[in-house]
């Protein structure tokens, strides 16, 4: 068998990072941010085999099948089409840090939906494989914006998903703070109380509706009080030293709004300019703290998934 | 003392009727309504005179000043400039259902506070006036979209009410449904429970950026789901007989949105057309349920108060 047909690519997908739980908009509100993983799957002879490139470390990553997301996105379409994967190879390009609340996770399990949907020709409608990617990531705010871009509004009906798309401004800059430890979603969510009050349900309600309307109409004048949240960050805040000086310092530098970003650890601002100094002060001030970050400035993302064949 | 001279008209109030507590917008969303309450201020030569010409029974109400909101906002203005208010007369013009959910009373407050800071010449800022008519309602859905019109967002912070105002497409029409019996503010507030899960919560914060986002846009393909709330309408729907039923009638008619209007027991619906059968449906679906109700046809109201001097 020769080289060209044993690794014979079959499609290039790239997904952007995400932002989930977007200040007071727990669990339904997100966006899509300019930095990206690739997914490229290939045929082979037999088996299947996985290669996972870490931009962010420099390093390959060894992981079995089983915790292997992007697998576990294609086999999921494979099985509930009673299909046999077999004879791929699976290559991983991760640009986007892993466990920091960047949406990492989402960006695999709905590459390998797309993929395996492609590949075998389009068993499941868009709406049918985000129901399913919904599912498996068990909140919508990562997987929309990922797939589509753009800040979206994600609302759970009894009939599946239904979703809206804002594309937002080109000119605005996103600071992402990246510190050096991780939190899984899992873990972070057993910090959350299981009942909340009706004021700060309020609280949320109410900054959920101006912090959409900010976004829609690109008038950030009131972003910071939109941006504000009872529902999870302070409860997370525990989880993450230095959190509420971090938040501070990006104001003192002219960030129109602050937040964790997903279940954190990462944080985020929108910028309109001195992204650059935003930066800095908000890794100086993780550093108050004894943690290590990074900082990236990057935009909005408006296209969401790009697929090459 | 001549007859001019002792009924001076000083200033004519019109302020629009409101649906607050909008879909999934508990305390926090509200709009105006081409439906209005007018309040005129005569000087006379001594003392406090009130009539109040209640429009929607073509009879004259009589009520005590204690029990008169348009006095208690004016008193409220001159007791904190330290001020004695003393040889006016009121006369109150109510076109605006009384204690049926359309923030009949909300327009007594505002006109209230904003004839006496008139006729003062203006002690307080617009900001400090609707700071002190939130505290005088107890919430801010109705006294804001009544002082400006448009669909509103109220923010309560630290600092004060923070606001932000749509106008609403003028090809949209209202209907109003109002049963024949009452419901208190307060009475309604006591069927709430005290928390909430977090499930339910995120079903209103999902809803409520996908109900600002259409409003804000006129896309309202989705407002059917964009109206729907876990907060509050189904503990009130147990005071309203026929609520359920009053609902499903106005969409099989072809409504887009409709919701309980603020504390209720009024209903209303957001509709492109087919108006008055949505009315008739929902007319018909109350009195199956043994409920007198009316309805009317009108649009929502963009420019709040009107002062004629």
């Amino acid at each position: 068998m020769v080289k060209d047909n044993k690794e014979k690519t079959m499609l290039e997908i790239r997904i952007p990072a995400t932002s989930a739980n977007l200040g007071p908009g727990f669990d339904c509100l997100g966006f899509a941010i300019k930095l990206y993983n690739s997914f490229i799957i290939e045929e082979i002879s037999t088996g299947i085999e996985t290669v996972i490139n870490d931009k962010v470390s420099g390093k390959e990553i060894d992981l079995s099948l089983d915790d292997n997301l992007f697998y576990h996105g294609m086999k999921k379409v494979y099985d509930l089409t009673n299909n046999n994967l077999d004879g791929i190879k699976l290559t991983e390009i991760i640009s986007i840090p892993l466990a920091r609340g960047l949406g990492s996770s989402a960006t695999a399990v709905v590459a390998g939906l797309l993929a395996a949907n492609i590949i075998l020709d389009y068993p499941f409608t868009e709406e049918q494989l985000i129901d399913i990617a919904v599912e498996m990531e068990g909140h919508p705010d990562n997987v929309l914006p990922a797939l589509k871009g753009g800040f979206v509004i994600n609302v759970i009906t009894e009939e599946g998903l239904v979703y809206k798309k804002i594309e937002l401004d080109q000119n605005l800059n996103i600071v992402l703070v990246i510190p050096d430890f991780k939190l899984k979603t899992g873990d972070v969510r057993k910090v959350l109380p299981e009942k909340l009050g009706f004021k700060d349900a309020i609280f949320n309600l109410s900054r959920t509706a101006l912090l959409t309307s900010s976004l829609q109409d690109n008038n950030l004048g009131k972003l910071k009080i939109a941006m504000e949240d009872k529902l999870h960050q302070d409860y997370r805040a525990k989880l993450i030293p230095g959190f509420h000086e971090v938040i501070a310092s990006a104001y003192q530098q002219g960030a129109l709004g602050v937040a964790l970003s997903g279940a954190g650890p990462s944080m985020l601002a929108i910028v309109n300019d001195n992204a650059e100094q935003i930066g800095e002060k908000m890794v100086a001030s993780f550093s108050n703290h004894n943690i290590k970050s990074e900082y990236i400035v990057t935009k909005p993302d408006n296209k969401g998934v790009i697929i090459r064949k």
